[in-house]
């Protein structure tokens, strides 16, 4: 059974170019991965913060979080930027 | 056909867990990862840092290069330590 995966975004460049080569490369059989658009998905801000997202683009495993280079930080999305 | 990636990392804490998490949930046919520990291949520091990392772990797809976290930086690595 796949584990689950939250894949955190907000739609720039450096998001989007991650999760072509990076996310959309992972085995289906190992990670089920959720994608969210924090610009569309604001209620999630929140939840992303909790977990220790500091920026996006950012994939969670688990309780793990993995910070992949920085498009926009959780700040500039709570301020409705990125 | 796969396509080629890096994956160099430094053996710390955070560069077990981010391949154990995420670059061992690559799929095989996605991505031919080489995986190269920085501290023993002293050799490839130069490559490394050429390429644009500035710290491990790092993915490297293509020309795009994946900082996840920072485990430790390449100037760590250049003076021996992490």
């Amino acid at each position: 059974m796949s584990q689950k995966a939250i894949y955190f975004h907000a739609g720039c460049d450096v998001c989007r170019g991650a999760e072509e080569r990076l996310v959309d490369a992972f085995d289906p059989e190992i990670l089920n991965i959720e994608r969210v658009d924090l610009r569309f998905d604001k209620a999630r801000i929140a939840e992303a913060e909790k977990i220790g997202i500091k920026s996006v683009p950012a994939v969670v495993i688990g309780e793990s979080v993995h910070h992949i280079n920085c498009g926009a930080t959780i700040e500039d999305l709570k301020q409705g930027g990125a």
